[in-house]
């Protein structure tokens, strides 16, 4: 056992105890009575990153929710790598679904239950705590690191997607380092090389002037909500195929090496639908799997919807007004700029007489990849191969996260998705969870990984 | 001016300043926390009713809201009235909406704003004004009548359903009066000699355990949200018409003489959907009038629908559940109980893959007519045309009052629709209200019409 592994074992109750301090802080970022609960994480993770060793800690103030970056560059000729993550969360409704309080952390069977465990407070402390340990045995750290960690990651990043471009040569890395993701399977070390991009609206459609008695005018007035109801029908066909004319024309598919590769990987539908999805059957287009569905394909998708009477017993009214958020997640070669206008044109060519549509742009992001053969990659597997036990597999992620798409376009530099969550960590919906092993091993990780960059 | 109309004229802001206090009772029939209102609601017409020189006056408890009896029955040879009206009224979202609040009556260009001012607690309250003026003048009434007041109109009326055919000897009459509809125009007497019935239902839908990631999951999990839209865009196409199969098997169109009748009343449809409807366009079957379409045509509609994430901001989610709340309009000759199997029917044939959906029936009523040569119908126009010195024209309403078709089934008698309302009264909507001249000439159509009854 090295000396930083020893580090790391020895200190393991210390880390626990810290990330559940940091779990306790409510930071949803949407609502905005939470605002000053995304302020105290902000400085919580200040705070962890200036007793890790780093230097030029800063809380930077933005719009909305800060901004924290730090620095130690005392590496010369080693790679500088610059260390993302975020620590706001979603909201915790359905609040009655929860099996413990979403922000007391609870350990059950090995995981630690609360609302940000997996995303992505758990993923971000492991390389504060990776840097701790490296800093602590040796003094120094064998790379170069920047970190840069942001509040809105859950609400469209408006504040980190201005600060990149405006500070390119304070953020300038090698390579950035970002846990935010899931592993394939627990016990199987993953690399997502790939990662969907995503667009993400409001569509608000107003019928009649003002709620209307149905008996009255039912027949002959339009209805905001069941219009909003066959705009969006009208969108995906019976099969799961969006029908925005021109939606598919330059998505890539994968290399006919990567589609080998997720047939390999193991994966039992009927489990995955019973385990994962709990319903009855899987959707999607069909003649591809669900590796390419969920990770090589676009989709359109309804997150809520609301409109009209919805409380107890029968109000009988047309209602005057109805909203949906939609989105689409993007594959590689897709371009937002040039989905944006199809989406607009398709919706006023698709919406009901009588009805208004308007649409609110909420976000867009592309998608992004990187080469599996890439020297960071490679590194990486081999660090994460090297702690796990088992050969390191590439995989994609459904998810979004817009700001490796940014890396990539301001930065200029490629991004490990690094990520210790496990398929089931009920990521957005109520009991999210964190194995402690993965946080554990990933803080070995981790500090491998760093160790293994330093020049020979 | 008869010895009666001298007394109403008299005391009509006395009239007034009764019906304002019944008007500030918030008796909101389908939440809970009002049950005590509705209550208070009832007492209030009881106490009125018996000022009024009415007999046996009782508050009925039931299961659920009480129901109000009281009778006078000393006119032997003249025929038997039964009055009916209801006392509850409708939620009153969107609060933001109501220029002055729901629940104190605000006096604006001659009518009352208020929640319930023309549905239906302004409208019962004529009967009892009429009977009270017939009473005080003459010592005695011209008809023996009764009277049945319900708490549960806006809810389904299932008390008064049970109470009916529980008590026919008690309720026997020779007819029903029930203000609880609109004239057709301002100054135009109408009487209403049909009512479509409603099938009122929730539909509810379930996809995955719980909610899902869409980044995770979307292209594969199916979506509560995006499965129930899909089922309710097949519910009806394009042009508005229903494509359960059967649904319009049994409409009876209307007599040639009442379509061309309907021809020939006054109707701007520009205006109609400018300040009626306040839409751009109108909707609903091609090939009927809008007369046809709202009061001879059955209808599907949309009242309400909720599902996944609807705050501010952006949530990720492919939903677990949603619901809509669905009813369809009724008229001649359609009967619930064939309809209702067609529609479970259509909903597990078109349910999505993935998606189940599980009905909840609220009611279920039939429409009812009555013919324009019944002898109450007749004398009831001749009132009404000498009150409001204008020719009274027979019309439809395109609401439903269950309670109508339960008088025609339980106590097989017709129902005189003789509605003081007008057409822009907002019903179920915020801002409603009722012309105090229609209560004023109400009041004193009904003595009328009671004088007229009296045996030669």
């Amino acid at each position: 056992m090295s000396t930083t592994e020893a580090f790391i074992n020895e200190n393991a109750p210390r880390f626990q105890e810290e990330l559940f301090e940091f779990l306790r802080i409510p930071s949803i970022s949407t609502l905005p009575e939470h605002a000053d609960d995304v302020r105290r994480a902000a400085e919580f993770v200040a705070s962890k990153l200036r007793d890790a060793g780093l230097e030029n800690v800063e809380v930077i103030p933005t719009d909305k929710h800060p901004l924290v970056y730090a620095d130690w560059l005392h590496a010369p000729g080693a790679p500088t790598v610059l260390c993302y993550g975020h620590f706001d969360v979603q909201p915790v409704d359905p609040i009655d679904e929860w099996k413990s309080p979403p922000f007391e952390p609870t350990v059950r069977n090995g995981s630690v239950y609360a609302r940000g465990a997996a995303d992505d407070k758990g993923q971000l402390y492991i390389h504060i705590k990776a840097i701790e340990a490296l800093h602590a045995v040796h003094g120094k750290l064998p790379v170069n690191v920047k970190v840069l960690i942001e509040g809105e990651e859950e609400v469209g990043g408006e504040s980190i997607s201005a600060y990149l471009p405006a500070n390119r040569a304070k953020l300038k890395a090698d390579v950035a380092l970002v846990s935010d993701t899931s592993m394939y399977a627990a016990g199987l070390p993953s690399l997502d090389i790939g990662l969907r991009g995503m667009i993400y609206q409001e569509w608000i459609a107003t019928g009649p002037a003002q709620d209307l008695h149905s008996g009255m005018y039912g027949g002959a007035a339009p209805n905001a909500v069941f219009g909003l109801v066959e705009l969006l029908a009208k969108c995906k066909n019976a099969a799961g195929v969006c029908q925005i004319p021109g939606f598919y024309d330059d998505v890539e598919p994968p290399a006919a090496a990567e589609k080998e590769s997720w047939d390999r990987l193991p994966f039992d539908e009927t489990e995955y639908l019973r385990t994962e999805v709990g319903s009855t059957r899987l959707t999607g287009e069909p003649g591809y799997s669900v590796m390419e569905r969920t990770w090589a394909r676009p989709t359109f998708e309804v997150h809520g919807i609301g409109g009209g009477f919805t409380g107890p017993g029968a109000k009988t009214v047309i209602p005057a007004k109805a909203v949906a958020k939609v989105s689409m997640r993007l594959v590689p070669r897709q371009d937002p700029a040039a989905i944006l206008p199809l989406i607009r044109k398709f919706v006023a060519a698709n919406t009901p007489a009588g009805i208004s549509v308007t649409i609110r742009e909420l976000n867009a992001s592309p998608a992004s990849m990187v080469s599996p053969e890439n020297v960071f990659i490679q590194k990486a597997a081999l660090a994460l191969t090297d702690t796990f036990g088992v050969e390191t597999v590439f995989t994609r992620c459904g998810g979004s996260i817009p700001v490796v798409g940014e890396f990539d376009e301001f930065l200029g530099m490629p991004t490990i998705l690094m990520g210790f969550g496990l398929p089931d960590d009920g990521l957005h919906g109520p009991n999210e969870k964190f194995l402690l092993d993965n946080f554990q091993k990933g803080i070995r990780t981790v500090a491998h990984f760093f160790e293994s960059l330093a020049p020979a």
